[in-house]
């Protein structure tokens, strides 16, 4: 995984095929082709296991493959799973990844059969880091004679050769067992050859399900197919998959005019928390550079005054690892950090890789920067726009490797001062290799890490970062608008493999983008926007005050703000009666008590309004299920029919709730306004009031008939 | 390839990532890292390379894949071919696939850019057997730099030490080229940096395009990321993908009551030939058992003068490599083999792998067989129906590589005697790895081999099948029967990357199958059935005289022929009036004019009859369109409205084409009747009397302007 692409080796095949150009007596088959099953289309698996799956702490993971045999033979297999600690503790065999260990000591569950040739297992991950699976696989000879013996007893045929044949199987299995079940396996063996007995005795016996559990438990793996390569899975803590993110700038929590510090910001604290977030995401913390500052709104100067952009990264006073002085000292920011856990919030930093001139970095380690003919250092460009403000690192230097264990040792720095939550600044103009090197690396030694890669370009690019090692990705959410482009898009995203891998996290806003939906419809365009990213997403976060405040000037004819905070201090009056602060608390309660919106996936429901939006989300235990409808229409009230067909599209365990929806035994609980509906069947009439709610979140109770006189809805 | 399921290696990343819980500064990221340019999702890969793509003689070849890279630099990347030949001539350098060749020797096309990340190239695959190709890609830091020199240009901003970054690339490039082309170099490189020249013509001549085209002859390949592994593309004859062939039992050609030879079977040459059949294949030739022989209609005895089945192969007088005496000799064989060639018949010899009691392999080869505790050989089952007259190899057994290579040498045999098409009976009962193994070494050797798999089985195990080598298989097609079903059908065929390594061949009867819709609907729907197969398939075949006499008898409530020909001599009467014969041939002399049709690949288009099947195929070069129209009811008109909207779907080249559709310039001129229509825009209406003609089969014609007084249509 972590060499993606090695140099070119000549194609095995090629050996193989010049090799078979010798006479035809000198070509044996190799001794694995007289295995006799063939896995293939396992999942989950991400390039054929070249990359991770992603899964959180506690999940069930299911694992399936197809087992692939000629003829009727019944075949048996199972998951084979090895652990992070595992891992840890059995250094591997062969470092070249060659080398002989069959998995011994891996974690087996048997293998079930789901359909034709589909077959598989589930496992529960209950430790974080690097597991790795694979499938092993073998004809079921026991099982395939017992179908045989059961289907000629019930044509009327003679079977004594066949509990012959039975008994040679269970011999074989003697050899294999141990213990009492040895001494049982013989006895049985042994009565099943007996002629004295009687045939239909014999049959009897031979086809207990005793007996077949027994001779099961003591298959023969001779010529059992082991699926190369193990599967990589990354287990990641569940924040990986359920977080609310909030993003602020402490230096704005000052007074009027005041640079803000971390003891000021720590007043801000219970407001934030109090909203429900869980992630308190912060801008650079640096010191700030001086040459190319620049000024209020992105001007080229800057004037007096001006405090410049947190992501100007360095100073004379330092870099990465300093903290900008207004702010206070690295004890301020840890008692910070402390405060905001004892508030429910974890801190994520920002990891910017990229300085300004004023850098130490620039002036002890020249050989880390491109230089130009005429002795400069190239700043950032993207011709003809210059951004001289910064200085990119070379990534492919000639001093790369110090240069990127330097770069790794920022992350490790604040790491060593409690923080496991990073936002990397545009991790896609920066070198794809140092991510993969680097994530793997901190990943191994900090289970715990989540890195949320703020990576706003081409598909393919977002997702190799994804695949490289980040946890989230910042995604398109922020330019889809309508219902059909949101139904496309979270498709998209729920899709194996992109869903195995790519875990999004929605933003309706950020510093650097006021999207045009939200600059023209006021608060129904913020509560419409808010609702989408939180209940679409499991993970989604806002750049604040200014959401909440429904801060919507723009600079004119661009989706930024107008005075943005970037490049100079605020002041927010968190307090206002009009803020949205009330919704998305309710909005953020919601999601804490419903497993079923901790997770990205979703139905959605045919609507004949296309101006609404409705999905439903259910927990994978199936027992927390919520039906959403969303008016995509910030100015208009709009109604509709909406089909809930296939509100429970599950055979099985949901049968009972599609009964229930068609009995009118399962009640809407509408969790925002808390108005409680009855099921009127497959069809629900709904209307929304952008003036009043953006949405319908429809908890799905069933009711429960009693014994006693009443009934009651769970 | 050829070792699919290796036995399980301890996982690469195991090793990895139990190394990197060192001490950090242990670790150093690996020379590969460094590489800039990521490669991903090339095509056509099936199953990540573990398998070969199949293409035919001739095609042009397009790979494709994602070249991702960090930031805003450009990619540029080639295309790297190995053809057999290369193989041949050098042995792989590493038997273990792991030897250090770099691909040396290898054909080099550029890629060019496609969309976003996106680049592709094609070549033509000019040889038989199996190439490999892979793609190698490197940031192409002359083309970033002229795209930066051109926009800074445009802005009006001093590029003089642009001009000088140029000079220092261009240097670059000087060390790696040679000849007159170096000097070219050394020169521009050294009139970029001459201050003595003013900066607009050193900018002008730093653009020019024959200098970035000199450049680009030697990029700088030294951190270029080459895929891996590379990936294998099987190369077989045309006709692996484009075949009409007629299935019939020589030892039916006699004179009425009398067994047929290979002698008389001549006479039926001019016939098949006659239809436009391009494969003659014939059943089992081989001596047939009379251990249990089945008499007629599969009766478990046969009577005195039962010829048995052909697939029972094996006789005192031999096995799978001698021929039936009453057939005639192998000199025989060899007369009727020229006579088909002469008449442009190829054979397709039918194996079988399994023998009768009486075969000589059971006993002279005992232990190839499974024996049962009572010392019988186990015959074949599926319980609790028995075949006695058959017994199945076991290909597990001990002397498993001695009745392998026996088994390869059957095909040898024939192969020696000029065969090169091989129908495959019920392949999927038979090992896997020794499909693998068995197919892999003749095709090696024997290029142009082409087998066809009776494999009527799940879709997992006829796919597996097609991955491990067969050229061909029988489908599903004989069992689908709406319009929907069809159109469902065709595009999971269609669909990569089940197209790029399972080729159909629609059989609308076998001497197995007389499929339900066959038996009630007498003329039309044979010709309906034919029609389908024809044409929505390039492959096809049909089993005669039965098909084209339209011999519907079923034994009663199943889908068999009764009285049928497995079991006993037929005499068909081919000289009849009312036969399907003039039909066949003028469809098959369609397929061949046109090239549209020698290929599986079609579009759909909408028809509000649901009872019109309507789909257009279109040359691989775009100067042969096809539109077909089939009635799918046998028993009544059908008319209708098509929607021909995206008749022409591409852009490009078929813009014209779109263009000519609404301009009323194509004419839809029908092969089968040779009517003439004018295109009346994006609507069609069609009308198909099944007792007429059971459809449209409409060559696209365009009009063609010309300066004199009259247009034509090509």
């Amino acid at each position: 995984m972590f060499s993606v692409q090695p140099q070119p080796a000549v194609p095995a095949t090629a050996a193989e095929s010049a090799e078979t150009l010798c006479p035809a007596e000198a070509i044996v088959a190799a001794e694995n082709e007289r295995r006799p099953v063939l896995i293939e289309a396992i999942q989950p698996a991400v390039d054929g296991g070249l990359y991770a799956a992603k899964r959180v702490l506690g999940d069930l993971v299911s694992v399936s493959a197809d087992l692939i045999t000629d003829g009727h033979d019944l075949v048996a297999g199972e998951l084979l799973i090895l652990s992070p600690e595992h891992l840890r503790s059995q250094p591997a065999a062969g470092q070249d990844g060659a080398g002989g260990a069959d998995g011994a000591g891996a974690l087996i569950v048997p293998l079930e059969p789901l359909s034709m040739d589909r077959h598989g297992a589930r496992f529960l991950v209950d430790a974080l880091g690097l597991w790795h699976f694979t499938v092993r696989a073998w004809i079921d000879h026991p099982a395939t004679w017992r179908r045989g013996l059961q289907r000629k007893l019930e044509a009327g045929q003679d079977v004594s050769v066949e509990l012959s044949i039975g008994a040679q199987l269970l011999e074989g299995a003697v050899a294999r067992a141990a213990g009492s079940e040895r001494a049982l396996l013989e006895r049985a063996a042994r009565q099943l050859a007996n002629a004295a007995v009687p045939v239909e005795q014999r049959a009897r016996e031979a086809l207990s399900p005793e007996l077949a559990q027994l001779v099961a438990r003591y298959p023969d793996r001779r010529l059992a197919t082991t699926h190369a390569p193990w599967l990589p899975l990354r287990v990641d803590r569940e924040r990986a998959r359920f977080s609310s993110w909030y993003e602020m700038f402490p230096r704005s929590t000052g007074a009027r005019g005041q640079h803000g510090s971390f003891a000021s910001a720590i007043e801000r604290l219970p407001y934030i928390a109090g909203m429900g977030f869980d992630v308190l995401y912060l801008p650079p913390i640096h010191p700030i550079g001086h040459t190319f500052r620049k000024g209020k709104n992105n001007q080229t100067r800057a004037s007096d005054g001006d405090v410049g952009s947190p992501w100007a990264i360095g100073a004379a006073e330092g870099g990465h690892k300093s903290i900008h002085a207004a702010l206070g000292t690295l004890e301020d920011f840890e008692r910070f950090r402390r405060a905001a856990e004892s508030h429910g919030l974890e801190l994520a930093l920002d990891v910017a890789l990229q300085v300004t001139p004023d850098h130490p970095y620039v002036h002890e380690h020249p050989e880390w920067f491109k230089h130009r003919p005429d002795g400069t250092i190239q700043y950032a460009e993207n011709p003809p726009k210059k951004y001289q403000d910064i200085y990119p690192f070379d990534f492919e230097c000639d001093a790369w490797r110090s240069l990127w264990v330097e770069l790794k040792s920022i992350f490790e720095f604040w790491i060593a001062r409690g923080v496991r939550i990073f936002r990397v600044d545009n991790p896609h103009t920066k070198s794809l290799g140092f991510w993969r090197w680097c994530l793997a690396d901190l990943s191994a030694r900090h289970p715990d890490l989540i890195f949320l890669a703020e990576a706003f370009t081409r598909p393919a690019l977002m997702h190799a970062l994804a695949k490289l090692g980040f946890t989230q990705s910042y995604t398109y959410f922020t330019w889809r608008n309508t219902a059909q482009e949101m139904r496309q898009y979270l498709k998209e995203l729920n899709a194996a493999p992109v869903s195995d891998f790519f875990r999004p996290n929605f933003w309706p806003n950020t510093p650097d983008i006021l999207p045009e939906h939200l600059q023209h419809a006021g608060r129904p365009a913020f509560a419409l926007r808010l609702t989408l990213a939180a209940l679409l997403s499991s993970n989604y976060g806002i750049y604040g005050p200014a959401f909440e405040l429904m801060d919507n000037a723009p600079r004119p004819g661009a989706e930024e703000y107008v005075d943005n905070e970037k490049y100079e201090l605020k002041s927010w009056d968190v307090e206002r009666e009009d803020s949205l602060a009330p919704l998305i608390t309710r909005i953020n309660a919601i999601r804490k008590e419903n497993p079923a919106l901790q997770q990205t996936a979703l139905s959605f429901h045919p609507c004949d309004n296309e101006l609404l939006l409705c999905f439903s989300k259910h927990s994978p235990g199936g027992d927390n299920s919520v039906l959403i409808v969303i008016n995509m229409d910030p100015h208009n009230p709009q109604a509709g029919w909406i089909d809930l067909n296939d509100l429970f599209p599950a055979a099985g365990a949901d049968a009972s709730a599609a009964a229930a929806l068609h009995r009118r035994e399962l009640q809407l609980h509408d969790l925002l306004s808390d108005a409680r509906y009855l099921s009127q069947g497959q069809r629900l009439y709904v209307r929304l009031d952008p003036q009043s709610a953006p949405a319908h979140i429809f908890r799905l109770r069933r009711l429960v008939r009693t014994e006693h006189d009443f009934d009651y809805f769970v």
